[in-house]
């Protein structure tokens, strides 16, 4: 099936936005019974995860920590724009992000739920679906 | 073909099980010659991963590290169960690993292995392997 | 398209060099529309990202903080090898990464760019490209 587009507001400089539902609706729109499904974000401060969808202080947790490591500021930094830190988030949480699907459902586990990681936000932001059909 | 399944049993709160072997046994099972073998965790305090499969103290040093920098527990951390590193782990090395594979083999390198990565054990885990087929 | 494959000599003991010319080269020659593009190294001290094509200071950046949370020699480390570090480095980056490709071009944003990722050089290194291609 062609690439799917959606767009999406991030509300601050570090968000995780759960996407699950924007790709299952994509995914409910192919006749494709199973296959993969790879998520792509075209950005270099944002990112893809799946992680917990329950507690709402997992992803704060991973706000916290994560800016933790890598802080906004640092004087050795020689970019310019003030996110360097984004950058380094986007790459080590990765903006491609593939999924199984079967029987026209991703095979997340009760607990996963995809996220939408932005890094240097508030923006709005793009996110890519490609669904590949299993011979 | 149709995700195939296993399970696996990991022994301490961090591990790396080469899991090799399981996925290349599925391979085996299957009549396609090239394509790509996704392989997927259904959990959010484990992750999958490739690394160093001669030398077992480079998986004891990646565990050394990897907790150093993202320890079990911070006063910071909200979420009530004593994993939020655990949390951050799974998405840093990701529950999601795509491999290639050529005349029904994975193109590994002559020193690389998949590891099943476990944050939060010793639990019973899940992996899923999606093989698709090239055309 | 069978798996094609190609080389690089890498500068130095850390280093990001911008790949996308190869890929897309690789895919020039590919007779498909739309589908997958899976890039994949067989290093346990090499890995794959995308971050930014524009200031030459984000790869950088990129460089500097990774090595200052991943130092090269730690006390604690067991490897005899002396890269554990760039062991680690690997797993987070991770030595695969897929692209989506539409009408015959990578859904890249255009700040990005693909990077093979050195973490133990100089070294010369290898780089996978498989193309699957969409029904």
């Amino acid at each position: 099936m062609e690439t799917r587009t959606f767009h999406l507001r991030t509300p601050a400089r570090t968000a995780f936005m759960n996407i699950t539902h924007e790709i299952q609706t994509i995914l409910d729109a192919c006749p494709a019974d199973s296959g993969l499904v790879t998520v792509f974000t075209p950005h270099t401060t944002a990112a893809l995860t799946i992680n917990e969808n329950a507690d709402p202080d997992v992803v704060k947790d991973l706000s916290y920590k994560i800016n933790d490591l890598i802080p906004k500021d640092e004087t050795a930094y020689r970019h310019g724009e003030g996110n360097s830190d984004s950058h380094l988030k986007s790459s080590l949480f990765s903006p491609s992000l593939t999924l199984v699907f079967e029987n026209r459902r991703c095979l997340l586990g009760i607990w996963q739920a995809v996220y939408f990681c932005e890094f240097d936000g508030p923006r709005t932001r793009t996110v890519h679906v490609k669904i590949i059909e299993d011979k």
